[in-house]
């Protein structure tokens, strides 16, 4: 990270993370000796916000406790829209029950989804998603989720604008072959897979997706664009 | 319904009522003055027990306490098998990925879902059905539920079964536009709606279920029928 900000690229984060505030992400990556800041991070949150405050929209929130910091500037008397994100132990039946009254309630309803995760990983074991909880709603409301982050092109695009660069001359880099991969190179961007994290070998036999390039880590895919310049 | 008993005609009650076993059912009809036994009534669990030992399958079961005895018979050890019903309060998020855990760890999940239903009314309002959350695992572990109850052809095909019948003798008489009487046309039966409980004036608009007749209430579909034996 440091080789690239000291060539004078532009850099920016682009995160899925819908359990915690953007600062303490970037507090947990600074431990990690990562030179970031919040400014530099788009993540579904802040852009979900963006997007509710452009049409007038005022969530309902179904989201994880850490990140409703996030919404602390939108107004969300007489809900018109509902909100939902990663809420873990916040998807109780009571609190379902509630955002899908809040939907059914609506002329037309706005559901907002903070990405379409299946599920995750955690060290006790695999943990549902967001994306499941949306198609719970989607269908008992017979409603179209609109899905802000990772692989939405909207979600890319509004990184690129905060960069102020063109799809052509951005590159992402990440290790997940359709969030990061798929959703970059839709938007017009290239992109490299990096075979650490979330790779899996059967990942390069994908049957839609296919990256630009391949690197072993991150090192390796600043060297090859450096080169390049 | 004594008058149908009466004629000696075969009768059968079919409910997709998950979230009690057909004795407290029973219990609530007799109450409220029916003349209705346990052995007349085909609803999804005992439906799904019958499949179950057919296909050797060992349920993993998320359902609503009241309904668990009705699988006592059934071999839940070392599951092979996720059987999902309107669990009501017990659809926790545990519960939930408890149930995701047991589907994804298969090598080819099988999802039984005790119908579709989207949601429903309680006094206290309305609340998701098991159709919601069937949605939910369906989408986390890319696998399509197979449903047991209305309007499952099957289900009507084993209760035409039980009673010994072809479906050009019977008839069937339901308030559910598309669950009763799109469910038991699509089994070759003819269908009445009646004109209380769920029915809908718009239920007479309805773009792909046209019912053979409408009668305001169920002594009404009584006349109709004895008429013309």
């Amino acid at each position: 990270l440091n080789r690239i900000k000291a060539s004078g690229l532009k850099l920016r984060f682009c995160t899925n993370e819908t359990q915690a505030t953007r600062e303490k992400f970037v507090k947990k990556l600074q431990g990690l000796g990562f030179d970031i800041s919040v400014e530099e991070v788009t993540a579904p949150a802040p852009a979900a916000c963006r997007i509710l405050k452009e049409r007038g929209l005022r969530p309902h929130l179904l989201v994880h406790d850490d990140l409703v910091p996030e919404f602390a500037e939108v107004d969300k008397a007489n809900p018109n829209c509902v909100v939902i994100g990663d809420a873990a132990d916040n998807f109780t039946y009571a609190n379902l029950n509630e955002a899908f009254r809040v939907l059914i309630g609506m002329e037309k309803p706005v559901l907002i989804s903070l990405g379409r995760g299946r599920y995750y990983k955690e060290t006790d074991g695999l943990k549902l998603d967001v994306g499941a909880y949306m198609k719970a709603l989607e269908y008992a409301c017979d409603v179209q989720a609109e899905v802000v982050g990772k692989p939405a092109k909207m979600f890319f695009e509004s990184a690129l604008a905060e960069m102020g660069v063109t799809p052509e001359e951005a590159i992402m880099i990440g290790d997940d072959i359709v969030n990061d991969v798929g959703g970059a190179q839709q938007c017009g961007m290239r992109a490299v897979q990096v075979r650490t994290g979330k790779y899996r070998p059967c990942d390069e036999n994908h049957p839609y997706v296919k990256p630009d390039a391949y690197v072993n880590n991150l090192a390796e895919a600043v060297d090859i664009i450096l080169q390049q310049l």
